[in-house]
């Protein structure tokens, strides 16, 4: 197995070539800043090892890696207009920095770039990847749609909540997974296996975000503790505790007020562990569908323990 | 040939069956709303008729009709947000109608929509339009960022104002001639030459659009004239008297008073007719194209009817 240094370096100057290739224009700013401020790359990493554990060189799955990572860039450009979100990665968003139109519009073209990426791959695989990304992006879009429905739904239950973030992020996660495998040519059935590694992957690493957002240290995550407290974000925690007991009235408290009443409700009402529990559930399923792959022991060792560093995680 | 009625049918009816297949759901209510709101149709009859004239059934291009259709009316939703539209074909505009977010949200999924469409097509075609779908989307992009740029820029050329709008609204045309040639199985040659006939048609009727907004007739256009001199618009009219000539200032004028003022220097500097002289060399063009393509007299008549359509239009 290659390693995740070699994965990430393959893919960063696969990125800056791919890129170089489209002018220096009021377009292309916005895509560029957003694209420079990083971030976890997790996607592509997921589509070029997983191409890598199929038997294929990682390079085959360069055009899948670049599409599913502009396409995530261009859900945030557009989400973080829709959520009027100040930062990310900790630097202004796109339509602070420059303005709403611009991110509007460079969002439909980091949306064209993730297809024009698809291009670039083999005739033979192509068609599968436009058709998977079609789907994911469509289910993407569902996703956004359900979690601002649900701003204004007094009703979330926990199954709707769960199905809300599968559609929003771990789609895209078992897109990633699936479009490596088919760009080694792995079987149907591999291919599913691997998509149903990645949906639930990115199934847990949504429930840690949310456990971390409540009961995280801001130390190690680096931003405030009880940012989805004070937005009244229907995390998972929130449903949970709803569901099982009674929210006490916060009205006049301040932001730490708030958020130490809320966290203590949680504690009491078993949401955090509740939270942790349901990430386990969904980081066995990844292993399962590991398990069913039959990969080579160090492969499987590496999967493993990206699986771990997600749930594990403490940022 | 096939008439212009029986190939509106099939789009209809293959429009529908196509949405059919997505929920009604918040996410497709917006898009449901605008692509029932109707329109000229002009690209997807382009696709179908072209393929038609190639020797082929329509209904070979009706992916690609869709396709073009579809990305048309998300480019619609998005620039109607940017230009902060009120009316689209006399209703009001989707992010009027839902909010913003619905508009940039639901405008993405029509995107996708439109490469859902591409999916359907035969796969010797399909790698070929997605290509240009990607090469024409990421065209219309420039073109609309040109648009927003010029509002802030001084000088602005006619040579740039050509190059706007040929990116904004011709290469659509040219796209949606391109790619019923291609669903024909046509070659490379005749597929360019009804390229070159679109983006000409297109460029033609961009500038009549621009003509009548100020010299047309209300009764014949159904809107208010003056609404570019209004808005303090670009357009070719404008620019052409600004390289001429004065314009004289309209401070403290009312609304009609400065639609008199602009429109009569205009005639005077002679923009009226160097407008209606450029969209007569568009639509030479255009016909130069057609006479390379050695079509049959019916087949030819049936696109310069089309053609002297939109260059004699009043409304």
């Amino acid at each position: 197995m290659i390693t995740t240094h070699q994965l990430q370096e393959d893919f960063t100057s696969g990125l800056n070539n791919f890129l170089s290739k489209y002018p220096e224009s009021n377009l292309f700013g916005p895509i560029r800043y957003l694209l420079n401020l990083g971030g976890k790359r997790i996607r592509p990493l997921l589509a070029l090892s997983v191409c890598n554990a199929e038997g294929s060189t990682s390079q085959e799955a360069l055009p899948a890696s670049l599409a599913v990572e502009l396409f995530h860039n261009f859900t945030l450009m557009h989400d973080d207009i829709m959520d009027k979100a100040p930062l990310r990665r900790g630097m202004v968003t796109v339509h602070e920095k420059y303005n709403e139109n611009a991110a509007i519009l460079s969002g439909d073209a980091l949306f064209t770039a993730a297809y024009q990426a698809i291009e670039l791959a083999s005739p033979e695989v192509m068609p599968q990847l436009l058709k998977l990304l079609n789907k994911t992006s469509m289910e993407v879009c569902e996703g956004q749609q359900l979690d601002l429905d649900f701003e204004e739904q007094k009703n979330v239950t926990e199954q709707m909540y769960l199905e809300m973030i599968r559609l929003k992020t771990s789609v895209l996660l078992a897109s990633s997974c699936a479009m490596g495998a088919i760009c080694a040519g792995a079987s149907k059935e591999r291919v599913e296996l691997w998509y149903e590694f990645g949906e639930n992957l990115g199934l847990a690493f949504q429930i840690q975000d949310d456990y971390l957002d409540t009961f995280g240290q801001q130390s190690s995550t680096g931003k405030k503790v009880g940012g989805d407290i004070i937005a009244g974000k229907k995390t998972f925690l929130l449903i949970h505790a709803m569901s099982v007991g009674e929210i006490p009235s916060t009205e006049g408290c301040s932001d730490d007020e708030k958020i130490a009443i809320i966290k203590s409700t949680m504690s009491s009402l078993g949401s955090d562990i509740a939270a942790k529990k349901l990430m386990k559930g969904y980081s066995e399923n990844a292993s399962k569908a590991l398990d069913g792959l039959n990969l080579q022991l160090s492969t499987k060792s590496w999967f493993e323990e990206l699986l771990f560093s997600v749930t594990e995680r403490m940022s």
